[in-house]
């Protein structure tokens, strides 16, 4: 989402408070959706480091290559800029200008212990010998568990997207397509759908005993008649992922899968159901498993029954048993519990829920039972 | 590329050669492309670390959440595995048992400086607390820089996917379009055309004053009549990328551009001339910035002429002038100067090359010239 340069100050602003209460001096981001959610640049993730340190009361300061510095110089907010030319034995100076500009060498440097990558700390380390690198997950997590008004309406726009495109894509399922053919076509109706080019995900498409595997990976199986498909999927808008899954058959259905199908959106629903504020994330999980577990399916539920969604598609709160995490209005997470017979195959119904002031909205609305391809 | 298992072994013997010439005890790989080349498996990149440990003379040894368990077990190569549940705080239990049954508590464990992240290595650190953690990067990259014919083959067939949806994609440009709308409609031509549902990247679409940023991301910019676009795209052939670079014109073009045009497909062509085995990378990037030089646009050309290409959109070798690392047979790069007018417009033609034993072949064979689109 583009940013008003307002609404990108008060996010920098919300972080320095964290960072001082938290007794932290900076925060070392790498490229990635915290860089974008904090400065509004897009900078890729690859073998050149881009690094923007935040501390309170100083200009933001970017390490980034030399040829992409005009992006840094295009921000409206107070910017430092330290640059390094494409010979990677050079680039620690970069980093040992920007640590000594901030006055960081025996200071707590915050990291996103997530995502930056080992080079990046050895880099940062490298400049500030005397520095601790704590973790800084907890801040920035604290940041962007709880969405906007204009957050949550992306992501309802990228539910709405992801359910057109599954409308369009399951008319054009047929016996012999492989797994991957029909990730493909997925995609291809996120995209006509308008998706972001991004999409939130390469779609899961599980087929017949594939199905099983909760984060199967789609493969050269070609459809056959009487297979279930567990179909995992999310467009994006504007940044901001949706992540849904249903189960499909084709042509006829197994009643044992008829019968695990029953239970799993009776569990879907109780964990719907569950979401209020001031609940525990736990409880949302215990939700869900208690329908699977009294119905005698309990060992074939071994996942979380959800995660948060926003800019990543896994990020807090995560929702198992133990996540005493509390819910607050504006958090936004699925509620995916299945059930999955290893050799035979599973089902799973995901739908996107955002915690509201006085409960919950579920923002997808696509059927929750098995849903019949004929052919 | 689904592997066979004589090929995974073989990788393993060699990586367990390089880890014993380099007085490294084992070498620990999170999910990502490393992961996948030297077991087959593919796992998620998300917040459950997916951990392969690789000690000469020792069983495979994974961590990872147990109810993926059933995908390492699949492999056909001896493995021990170490499963952890939904809960994040005993994740450290399964890292503690792994380095114990390996007997790593006081070795030298490689890690990929550029793929392992920060939390990885806090909990590899947590249960090896006598370990040292030096970068492998230089052992793995070794492992993977040439290519074999099957991998070069797949390169090839990523080149034609993408010259393919490039060809289908220029005739439905029109003026109004966004640079986004433009970069959704190729990535829906690359999966038309046959790309790998993960195509290579998000293409580029720069046009107008955009086209003078390296890399830019899409935009909202809407096309106008005189705009030069770089679009820089590629495909994916069984886990192999293509990238590839052109630049168009709409309806009419600045003399200026043309003659940056005309440079820079020169110095593309010289690049790619000087490819041959025995060379230094650097030399690559001196032939075709030379040309750039001589013709007096050489500060409009500041990052390096290419890159290796391979599972990765970079890898190594890296085109830079200092860079003395030799072209050997196999390796696969791209040939990418390119000329930047900063507030006005930049020119790109990149072609993908493989090294081979007496010169080198260019995979690609798009015009090199300015593509004049009529509308």
């Amino acid at each position: 989402m583009n940013q008003p340069n307002d609404n990108l100050l008060s996010r920098q602003t919300r972080l320095f408070e964290k960072l001082q209460l938290a007794g932290v001096d900076a925060l070392a981001v790498n490229a990635g959706q915290n860089f974008t959610y904090l400065t509004g640049l897009n900078f890729y993730r690859n073998e050149r480091p881009a690094i923007a340190l935040f501390v309170p009361g100083k200009p933001v300061t970017f390490i980034i290559p030399n040829f992409e510095a005009s992006k840094a110089e295009a921000v409206t907010f107070p910017v430092q800029i330290f640059t390094y030319e494409e010979n990677p034995s050079l680039w620690h100076i970069a980093f040992e200008k920007a640590i000594a500009a901030l006055n960081l060498e025996n200071s707590r440097i915050g990291v996103e212990s997530g995502e930056l990558r080992v080079f990046e700390l050895r880099l940062l380390e490298m400049a500030a010998k005397n520095a601790a690198f704590p973790s800084a997950d907890a801040i920035i997590n604290s940041l962007r568990v709880c969405k906007d008004n204009d957050e949550i309406a992306a992501i309802q726009k990228a539910v709405d997207i992801a359910q057109e495109a599954f409308l369009a894509t399951i008319k054009r399922i047929k016996i012999g397509m492989t797994e991957l053919e029909l990730a493909s076509e997925l995609t291809l109706q996120l995209l006509l759908a308008g998706s972001d080019v991004e999409i939130a995900f390469s779609p899961i498409i599980a087929s017949g005993p594939n199905s099983a595997n909760p984060h199967a990976t789609p493969s050269e199986r070609r459809l056959e008649i009487g297979d279930v498909i567990i179909i995992d999927w999310g467009a994006r808008h504007n940044g901001y992922i949706s992540d849904l899954s249903r189960t499909v058959y084709l042509g006829r259905c197994d009643p044992e899968m008829e019968k695990i199908a029953k239970i799993s959106e009776e569990a879907t629903i109780a964990g719907c159901r569950a979401v209020r504020p001031g609940v525990a994330a736990g409880e949302i999980d215990r939700a869900a498993r208690d329908v699977i577990e009294r119905a005698g399916y309990g060992a074939y539920f071994k996942n979380r029954t959800g995660h948060g969604i926003g800019l990543d598609v896994h990020e807090e709160p995560y929702l198992f048993g133990e996540n005493q995490q509390i819910l607050v209005p504006g958090m936004t997470i699925t509620v995916e519990p299945g059930i999955y017979l290893k050799g035979h195959g599973g089902v799973r119904f995901e739908d996107d829920v955002v915690v509201t002031a006085d409960g919950a909205t579920v923002l997808s609305n696509l059927p929750r039972q098995l849903i019949a391809i004929h052919l």
